[in-house]
């Protein structure tokens, strides 16, 4: 089985956040694999990844970092895959990895979710891949479609509590 | 009994800050409904309600919304009654909601209350039906009129500490 | 004819921002008075202003101002009329006028516009007037339906511009 | 011919950034549709093309919004596409249209790119649309390949400067 | 015993932080006075307690608030008095505080300190009065002579700390 | 004549702001001197400067930079004497001077004005001074009480501009 | 043995900061003093320190600092030495110390490292020191080399992560 | 001749600001050269670039560049000479390119000085070089003892200002 989503990380210290983009994938029975690289500690792994990732059949990569995060940019530069950012909030609250990851220069895109957005990279990993793929195409829609059951057991929630004055 | 005022929210999450609302819309013997709707996971719903609620009666709308908080400017997209945005702090202090609410473009208001400031979005609900309701009018006014209650416990604290060189 | 909204502003340098307001409540038929003062130069003048205005039959305030921006806040708390606060860019890109306005404490309400939203301003204005007054309802539902009016033309602007692989 | 690429703008105003996506997709050889709709002044037109975008064969949207630039994750919550987001500096630099786009709500992701970011958000949707179609593929590549050109140039004027102690 | 100094805080919330500025003029055998005013909730008792301050012989005030910190600008408003403004952190870490009172208009100065920085309002309070009381100058000047004691301290503690190649 | 205030500035590039505070120390007819110092370029001339001003008559110290200012921190470590510091917008708005100023720790206060706020701090220079002379406090009352002059100006101005709707 | 580099901090405080930098230096053998000293309460003493530290042999000075953090740009007015910066995280999430060292005028350079960076600051030191030391230069190339231990590590914890669809 | 410093920059824009590095260095008859290369563009001739220049020779790298500013991290990840970090202000006055640059991550240090600060950047390369070359040093120290000249030269122009009040 080959990875179609690459997920990488600059540690294990950042599993917590990255992890949901792991569970999304698996639930959604997308292939991927889960990578610990650094953008200033291991150039040269980074650079071995970001150009061997499509050979391998890797069609999206989301790379997750905190600080001055160059990891997501720099694995842009050395691949014409889509590259998804997470900024992490490992200090300043994950301004310094936002402004760090999105604002790339012109001609080397990186798609840029929010502060600790793992969750969201991955859907938007599964919405790139569904673009070809029925089966993730409808296991995505059907995702999509009980997004609305967590507002309707709020709703059942804020029915229950008493006012004098509430209506509903 | 027809709400005039509807609170909406993203998630039950939101109540601790949201509920000081409904409390005091509750305190001003205003009728009032609970609602949890999303801009992003349920918009029919939120067009639903923010079509069908000055015909239902609803004079005045709270949206509470934390992040990238689209709630209270797409209600107020379609309807004309006045809405009323809270950013919550759910990241970034809440500025991001801040300034996702607060920053609406010419033609279509959102009133924005403070971060977390869901007891002023009453308020402000309250200042506007009190222009042409006598008894909410009089009983907001004893309400302002008390406000100053908690200054004069404060100066009886002061007043308890002593130093030497405090000369009251 | 009396005023039903007030329009406040620090100086006539806010004007051209400021007269955006009273533009659009002159096209929606509302009278409304224009006044300069200062929360800082002329403190007394606002508390004239701010206790009086309801009683002169003001229904509706709207403070413009920058800068350490106290006006507004001053103004709520002299008066249960609802305050509208316009931010001005007076410095900071107008962030300092901002939260000096949002961030009002709990009691004392701001509806809080955005930076420079003088045109909001009335916007809500109107729409609290609105109400209770049908033609004032009226003229403003046939505003917003209007709104779309430039979206068209920017359509038909778009349509124009000729690229290869352009299909629209 | 049917758009690949649907390029939602809010006014012809932000045409002079917006167009860059327009060039670039047009040099790749990719049709795409351009089309002005405001979220909060045009939202049942917005909810007609997010909701048809995919039956009409488009495979991403490109969606350029200013202030609370609502309308890329008010897209993104009507459709499964793949919704690229561009914050524009219409106020504030930009901050405020950056994180009312990049800070998503878990579920409704949107790939954002850097403030005015048009280009990288066109070359986001060519690197997407090149997973699956080889000629596009190509023709990025070709693209990529030449992105050092203008720094081959670069060095070529740098390298006419003359300074006494220049060894280059 | 007239009070010299005039300590105004919003709420006794504030103390943890105020109490700091009482502390230092006590040290310094200043009359001083503490007073709970809100410049949002108690217009009024603000007005008076500004106008009259100079003739019940305060020569200094000290106004510490959060949020929108109108409390020292107001007060400056109705004094000739030097206000030292102390930004709380209230939200926002204090930023929203900071710049409500900092950036004051022209002709209305407020003497701003560091966010929770009472006990250095209290120092340029003492500072202002010793410029005409020998007494107060003698006290303030051997306070500052001792200001090093703390790092001399912290010298000896470091001297503890071993290491290798640690040379001192 | 000694001079009682003592304005430094880093460089005459900041003189067309610094210079509003020459101007109203003149028309308070209270004696001063101007001085360019840098701490970071001269910082002895910093010191000896600081370390003589009380000596010499000096009262009050304003020092305005821009940039990391720690000019008025430094003077203010080296003298009794109150210091104001006025934080200049030489880069990012201001900003950096700002809270390179008014973050002080406890024990060296400085007495922060807005960015750009010299005419401020020439204002609480003579409120200082004005606690022990009187002549200087009647010049300066006479100066507060023309504040409103521009604001009843302004309402001439504003009273001037004619709407069908506009009542005053 | 004469220290190489001189660590300054401004209370023992920072300790479990500054602390890393001390580590470092000690892990590659080059002697080094820690000094605490401050900008605002000790400046004779910082002045003594940064003239002399040339004369001791001193090559490299770290001085960590924390709010309007004067202390680095201060040190590196009074020697020709590289000083490098560390903004200390007291208030503001550091970015007011941040400003304070990083943003000093043309002519007098400090170089910053990352809030909170000591340990970075050290590795700079040991950098400079390596220029000419081929004995240091190895044992900072050892380290390196060493750097991406903790990688591998993170990948052997990511391995025994089990997923059904974890292709790795 | 060998050079001992090596300035990068992204493109020829930038050479307004990173001139002054050059102009320094050529002042201090320091061998330089100037290459554009740029991480998102270029990575492969940066890595060359970056792993080469200690056997060449180069003692100091100074990397200039702005938005989502890599290049300094990159080039610091591959080699272990010093490198200096000048943040451009390409986008959002500095402030992306800034924290890009100076949030590094443990074990990587970049040095960094203020935005556009490149006269700076040839300061502290000069300073580095200096350690060793007592030509350099003694060049160094006369340009730092000639630092005061502009400060004298504005003294002299302040004191051709005329007031009456003025002393000196």
């Amino acid at each position: 089985m080959n990875p179609l989503v690459s997920i990488i990380m600059g540690s294990t210290s950042d599993l917590p956040v990255v992890r949901k983009a792991a569970d999304f994938l698996n639930d959604m029975e997308i292939p991927f694999e889960m990578i610990a690289l650094s953008a200033h500690r291991t150039p040269d792994e980074v650079a071995d990844m970001a150009r061997n990732a499509a050979s391998r059949g890797v069609k999206v990569i989301i790379a997750a970092a905190g600080m001055a995060a160059a990891l997501p940019g720099v694995i842009a530069s050395m691949t014409t895959l889509p590259v998804i950012g997470v900024p992490l909030d490992a200090t300043m609250g994950g301004q310094d990895a936002l402004l760090s990851i999105v604002q790339m220069p012109p001609g080397i895109p990186v798609a840029t979710v929010g502060i600790n957005g793992a969750m969201n990279a991955a859907g938007l990993a599964v919405q790139i891949l569904a673009l070809t793929d029925n089966a993730i195409a409808e296991r995505y829609a059907d995702y999509r479609s009980h997004l609305s059951d967590k507002i309707v057991k709020a709703n059942a929630e804020l029915a229950s509590i008493e006012y004098k004055f509430k209506t509903n």
